[in-house]
């Protein structure tokens, strides 16, 4: 493997495997697969999760990480092409770039969307270009349109849940004080359509996913025997639901432009899922978030709390299929 | 071992036990006890000692760590219960902690005082919260109340300077610009009771350690055959003393009211330890300390630079008896 | 080896027998070489590349590292003698810097010009007083006046291009917004001088290096049948010159008062290498930096980017040439 930067560069059996890998390596550890070898951690945005638990999936294989983050005194990196550096930036990613990644023998990059410009973060525009810099192997570790890692994750977490195809799945807009990306939106809708999933969803008035999010989940299901469809209304989508995927994206109609959102937004407090969103769902109908998750604004402590969450458990499987990753990567076994 | 949060939690016998087995981990090092293992490390204070100590032990015993730091972007922890997270806050500690610690074998945390409320830290709540949060083993890395690694290191410094039961140990309050926590004050008078020294807490007027901790002490003193008294006179406290060590420590009186304190702070400058301190001691009578200490605020250049000073062997103790508290607590052997 | 702080106290036989150990390395690995062994890395001053080539090397050989920077909580390291620690600092490098030595086998230590004395400086005296703190073998990760990790990856590159002893390098200036330390231009005149190498230092009026750095490359040149001229002459510098090796210093006229030369330094913008410089210069001459680099200020894109950059191929070697370095001090066999 010499990327994971999409799971739709693989199959629904690669992906099968890369899971049942992930148990594997849960259950018979491999303390010396990746004795020697090194992930490079690239984050041009910040991390609390996807930092640690590559961490420590490559220290229980035997391997070694080092990072290089917002944090540290990396001067201000330039990205700019054709650019006179006299300013403060003393380091241009056409440097820095293939030197960190030299510097290992796979690199993980982050680097989610500037939210400026709507089309560059829908082609995934920065993300390709940095990865036109390196020549090992790369693990997307989230970028402005996906976030594999946690698709993946997400992947074994229905599956621990005996979750099946033809269940059905809403993936539902909740507030958040500020717009944020469609990465994870992006990823979850895509994953789900990949299991052949019946999907909804939920989001209000202004909220629709752009068309080319909508389109590749469309092909996904398609092929997989699942479904995709869109509403504002709760009572329509959460019928018979067995999971509900949270999360919040911004409104494509004001991307970059937080100030007019801003307008918006306010009026959408309600879009925090509490007990009677799930009144007509399946009695076992589980709760799903990336986290972080804002208590109170995107879902109630109760649901938090209760038994329908599963979110630590999702966190969890970050570092197991991200072993099964790096293993089958780096492993030369 | 489940966890190691208080030398009140086991018997002498088995601190002596973790003492020896440093010692031997020292003199016969094994690089992959620990092999596939990983120890968390979770602060939510500043710390340079026990953060890389604990890298080192865990490294050393051929396991891996990862930190989580204030430094971080961790957004800005929230901890309150039932709030609306719609500030800066992007995440709760009940979701952050048991993610954190479910990368770990194992979560060493560090959540000093907030020296907002007396009682609060004297009985340790905000450790007591966190670690309800999370199943995996957990270690102290300093507490409102409580340094136990500390304490362990001192333990073994005292071992190495042959220092016996009955020897004379005198706990002194020194001059600091601010108020300090209760932690180191009352961890090292209880590890001193625990080894049946006879223990002089010297302090001025007002500077009076709580009851709570004054009570734990004796009563560890009782049962192994040492005392606990207090004054503040210089010449009865230091008479034949073997070791002094030095702390300081906030004003029961003032506490959370660093303003008022700073009244009364001031006309203290006088208790910083010099040679004429030790002119009734034992000749061979040596200064601790658990660093870091001010120099010619605590104590004087001559004096730390002296043979009397045992504070780098005290700091290279904490990386030993870490490593043995890890294998302890992580090695399947 | 129990510290590498100048290539000056190596024979060039050792020095290459570092470069073949650094190849053989990167050909055979030896990823349990050092295991359980440390290395303590030190920062007083920021570094992307050292810090995680060094973090790399020994994790490739099986080791750990530990990292002590100037983002971290350190709560400002106190370096005066005699002083009353009142204020901000808490600590002071007498007891910090044996302590953190005492936590690893080796330690590393970055102590970059602080550029305010210019005698300091040129005698390195920061370096030598840490130096003189600590018991463990050591490693200069660039002090005032010497990059010696730099020049042993230097030497490497020159070897991979096979450029040998009497080849033309020429050492220049360039412009930069910021007047910077004599480290990196000492370091690799006297790294080509004692290669043997015919070396011109190209630098405007007013930029000469000071005495002590031309008086030992001329010692180191004489003994290896090389030599050392300076000119300010772009095309007597390039005649026939087969690597052009970029960097930047401070006048040593204005040191340690950079308003003073910001009034000269402006005008010497011209100083960007560009195509244009190689008119005379070899066919195959080659473009050496040690990175960072600022684009369209001390070289142009299209030298970059082109095919006379070895700048990539020079950060990767520092990664190699540190895995031999750390094995001949901590290996025990």
């Amino acid at each position: 493997m010499k990327f994971f930067s999409d799971l739709a560069d693989f199959s629904v059996a690669e992906i099968k495997e890369l899971i049942t890998l992930a148990t594997r390596l849960n259950n018979k550890p491999e303390p010396r697969a990746l004795e020697g070898k090194i992930l490079s951690l690239l984050f041009l945005s910040p991390s609390l999760r996807t930092l640690i638990s590559f961490q420590s999936a490559m220290a229980r294989l035997g391997g070694g990480t080092f990072v290089v983050s917002p944090e540290m005194s990396i001067h201000g990196l330039e990205s700019r092409s054709g650019i006179i550096m006299d300013g403060t930036a003393a380091e241009h990613i056409r440097e820095a770039v293939p030197v960190i990644a030299s510097y290992g023998d796979a690199i993980g990059i982050r680097a989610a969307a500037k939210s400026e410009n709507l089309n560059d973060d829908l082609i995934d525009r920065e993300f390709h270009e940095l990865t036109s810099l390196i020549e090992t192997p790369y693990i997307n570790m989230e970028s402005a349109i996906n976030h594999p890692c946690q698709s993946l994750a997400d992947w074994k977490t229905l599956d621990d849940l005996n979750i099946t195809t033809n269940n059905k799945f809403v993936l539902s807009w909740t507030w958040h004080p500020h717009p944020l990306p469609f990465a994870v939106p992006a990823a979850t809708l895509h994953m789900a359509a990949l299991r052949g999933m019946d999907i909804t969803v939920l989001r209000p008035e202004g909220y629709a996913l752009p068309n080319s999010i909508m389109k590749k989940a469309n092909h996904a299901a398609s092929i997989n025997g699942g479904s995709v469809t869109e509403t504002d209304k709760l009572d329509v989508a959460m019928n018979d639901c067995n999971i509900i995927y949270a999360s919040s994206w911004a409104s494509a109609d004001h991307y970059g432009n937080s100030s007019a959102e801003d307008e918006v937004r306010p009026a959408l407090r309600q879009w925090c899922i509490d007990e009677h969103w799930f009144n007509k769902a399946s009695d076992d109908c589980r709760f799903m978030h990336c986290l972080p998750v804002r208590r109170g604004v995107a879902v109630t402590d109760r649901i938090l709390d209760g038994p329908r969450s599963v979110v630590i458990a999702e966190a969890k499987n970050r570092m197991l299929v991200q072993m099964a990753l790096l293993h089958k990567m780096l492993s030369s076994s």
